[in-house]
C-alpha cells in the first residue's frame, strides 16, 4: 500500500507548484479537483506546472476515496439510458460503490455544467454517455486527476480515452443478412445521422451484406433519419411510397422501427406480412412492440458494466489491459421479420 | 445558521451516549450514520440513548453535507424509472447536489443491502421508489437521521413517511369517462396486482364512470394483470375472447396497453378501428406505439420533482408543508381511440 509517503510526495509537490506559481495551495487544490473558480490564466499557469513537475494523476485522489462514481448521461431522455446505467449500477453494488447520475445541459445558459456538477461532490471518477467531448472538458477532468471512461454509443471519443463501444458494423451486416435469407431483394435502409460513425457503420455492413449476396447496392433505399421515432416515421414513410417499394426495411434503431411501424400502418400495410422491419438497440419496448420488433442487441448494460470495470482499475490505479473495448451485438429474431411473399403485394391505399 | 455551537452540542451527545453505552464514539457515529457492522444488541441500546437523550435528528448530519442524495428504486428494469431520475435530476442540478442511483436488491443472498449500500458513501437524504419498505429498513434509516421521502407508484407508505403520488382513482374515472363518450358501453378493464392500491384506486375510477353514466359494473370484463405486457396480453386476450366482447379496454398502464395491442393483432382486431385502448402511466414509449396511445399521464418526472424538494426542505431541517403529496394525472388523446363502430365488427378469426 505504502500511501503515506507517496501523499506526502503529492503534498510536497503541490505546496511547491503554489509557491511557483505564486498562488495559494487552496488554488493549486481547486485546479487539481477541477473546480470552476480559477482563473482561465492561473488555471493554465498551474496546469503547466503539474505537468512540469510530473505530478501523477490520481497520486493524490487514491488516498482520498469518496465511493462514489460519476454516471454522466448526454441527456435523460433515451430509453437506453437506464440500460447503461443498470450496469454500472450492478457494477457498483457489487464494489461497494455509489453510482451519482447526471445529466450535460446543452445552451450558453449552462456552461460546461456537466464538469462544475462534478464539483458538487467528492467523486472516484467519470462514465460519460456522450456524443460530445470538448477540449477543455476533457483538460478539466485530466487536471483534476478524475480518471475517465466513456461510454460510445454514438461516437468513439479521442483514441487516448479509454471507451467501451458495440461491434456496430457487424450488426448491420448480421440484419441485412437476415432479410437477405428470408428471400428479401429490395431492402430499404435508415440510417442516423450522417455524422454519427456507429451509423456510417451500421450502413457499411448493410451494404456489405447485399454486395456478398450479389445483390446491388441502391443509394435510393437508405435515408437517413434522426434515430428517434421521427425520423424512422418520416424516412420509413418515403421508402415506403416509392414506385418500387421495398419490402423491408433496416431501421438503423428500435425507435426508428416503431416510426417504421407507423408508418406502415397509415399506408394499409401489415408488419410482417406486407413489410419486414428489423431495429437495431434492444431496447426493452422492443418485445413489447406489436408486433415484438426483429433488431440487433447492443449489449447496453454490459457495456455500463465494462465501462464501470474499466473505471474501478483506473481509480486502483492498475494499468488499462485495452483502451477500447467493442462488446459484440447479437441479431434477436422475433416476429417482425418473415418470409418474402411469393408475389409481392400490391399497395392497398 | 449558528452551526457551530449546535455541532458541538451533537459531539457532546454522542460522547456522553458512548460513555453511557459503555461503547467507543465510532460505536455510536456508526449507528447514527446507519452502517451495518454494529451488533443487535449493541444498536438497540445506543439507539435507546440516542432517544433518551432527545438526541435530534439529522442535527450533526446538518453541518456535514455531502451534497449528494440517494434515489433508491425497487428495480431499474422498468421504463419509468427514468422518468423519476429525471425529475430528481432536475432538481439536483438546480440545488448543486448530486444524486446518487441504485437499486433494492432482493432475495437472501443480499439482505438489507439498499440501506448497508448506502452505508458506502455519504448521503444528505432517501428518495424510496418502491412498493416495499420494512419496519427494520425504515428504523435504519430514523436511527442513521437520514431523512427519507417515499414516491410511490404503488402503495403509499405509513402515513408519517412524507410520500408523492399521482390521482390513481381519478385517472380511472376519466380514462373511462373519455371511452363512454365515444360511445362505448361494452369496455373491459385489465387491473394490476390486487394488493396494489393503486390498482385499486384506478379500478373504483372506472367502476364510478361506468355507474354515473347509468352503465351497470360488470365483475366479468375486469381482469386482474401484473402491470406488465404479459399479464395484459394474456387478460387482454380473456377480455377479446368473450362472447360479448368489450369494443374497448381500459388497461390500467401502458404495457398493459401494449400487451393488448398484440393480443388484438393476433386475433386480426385493429386498433381503434375494432378496438379502443386507453393505457396508464404516459411512459415515452407511449407515443411511438402503432397506433400512438391514448393513455392517462402519470407525471413522474414532476414526482421525482416534488420528492427532491421535499426532502431538500426536510435535509434544510424545514417543516413540511405536507406529509402527503398528489399529482393529478391527465388524459392524453391519441389514436388508440375512437368512437364506437355504428355496428360491430365481427370477430374476423
Amino acid at each position: 500500500m505504502a500511501s503515506l509517503p507517496q501523499e506526502r510526495r503529492s503534498r510536497t509537490t503541490l505546496a511547491a507548484i503554489a509557491a511557483e506559481a505564486g498562488v495559494s495551495l487552496p488554488t493549486v487544490s481547486k485546479v487539481v479537483n477541477g473546480r470552476p473558480d480559477v482563473a482561465p490564466a492561473t488555471r493554465a499557469r498551474v496546469e503547466r506546472l503539474l505537468h512540469e513537475h510530473n505530478y501523477s494523476r490520481g497520486a493524490l485522489r487514491r488516498h482520498h476515496r469518496s465511493g462514489l462514481v460519476d454516471l454522466v448521461f448526454n441527456g435523460l431522455d433515451s430509453p437506453w439510458a437506464v440500460e447503461i446505467l443498470r450496469g454500472v449500477e450492478e457494477w457498483g453494488a457489487t464494489h461497494s460503490t455509489g453510482v451519482a447520475v447526471s445529466a450535460v445541459r446543452h445552451g450558453d445558459a449552462r456552461p460546461a455544467s456537466w464538469t462544475s456538477a462534478l464539483a458538487s461532490h467528492d467523486t472516484d471518477g467519470v462514465i460519460l454517455v456522450t456524443s460530445e467531448l470538448t477540449g477543455a472538458q476533457l483538460g478539466q477532468l485530466r487536471s483534476a486527476g478524475i480518471p475517465l471512461v466513456v461510454i460510445d454509443p454514438v461516437n468513439p471519443p479521442p483514441p487516448d480515452i479509454p471507451s467501451v463501444g458495440a461491434t456496430n458494423w457487424a450488426g448491420g451486416l448480421v440484419a441485412t443478412e437476415h432479410l437477405l435469407a428470408l428471400g428479401h431483394r429490395l431492402i430499404g435502409a435508415i440510417a442516423g445521422p450522417g455524422d454519427y460513425l456507429c451509423s456510417v457503420a451500421r450502413i457499411d455492413g448493410y451494404r456489405s451484406a447485399l454486395e456478398r449476396a450479389g445483390v446491388s447496392f441502391d443509394p435510393g433505399l437508405v435515408r437517413h433519419g434522426d434515430f428517434h421515432h421521427e425520423g424512422g416515421f418520416a424516412r420509413g414513410g418515403e421508402l415506403l411510397d416509392l414506385p418500387g417499394r421495398p419490402t423491408a426495411i433496416f431501421a438503423g434503431s428500435d425507435q426508428q422501427a416503431f416510426g417504421v411501424y407507423e408508418a406502415a400502418r397509415q399506408r394499409g400495410l401489415r408488419v410482417p406480412e406486407d413489410l419486414s422491419v428489423v431495429g437495431f438497440d434492444e431496447l426493452p419496448v422492443a418485445r413489447w412492440a406489436s408486433p415484438p420488433l426483429t433488431t440487433i442487441r447492443q449489449p447496453l448494460a454490459e457495456m455500463g458494466r465494462t465501462a464501470a470495470q474499466m473505471l474501478g482499475e483506473l481509480v486502483d490505479g492498475a494499468p488499462l489491459r485495452s483502451t477500447r473495448i467493442e462488446l459484440s451485438t447479437e441479431l434477436i429474431v422475433r416476429e417482425s421479420t418473415a418470409a418474402r411473399a411469393a408475389r409481392p403485394s400490391q399497395h392497398p391505399s
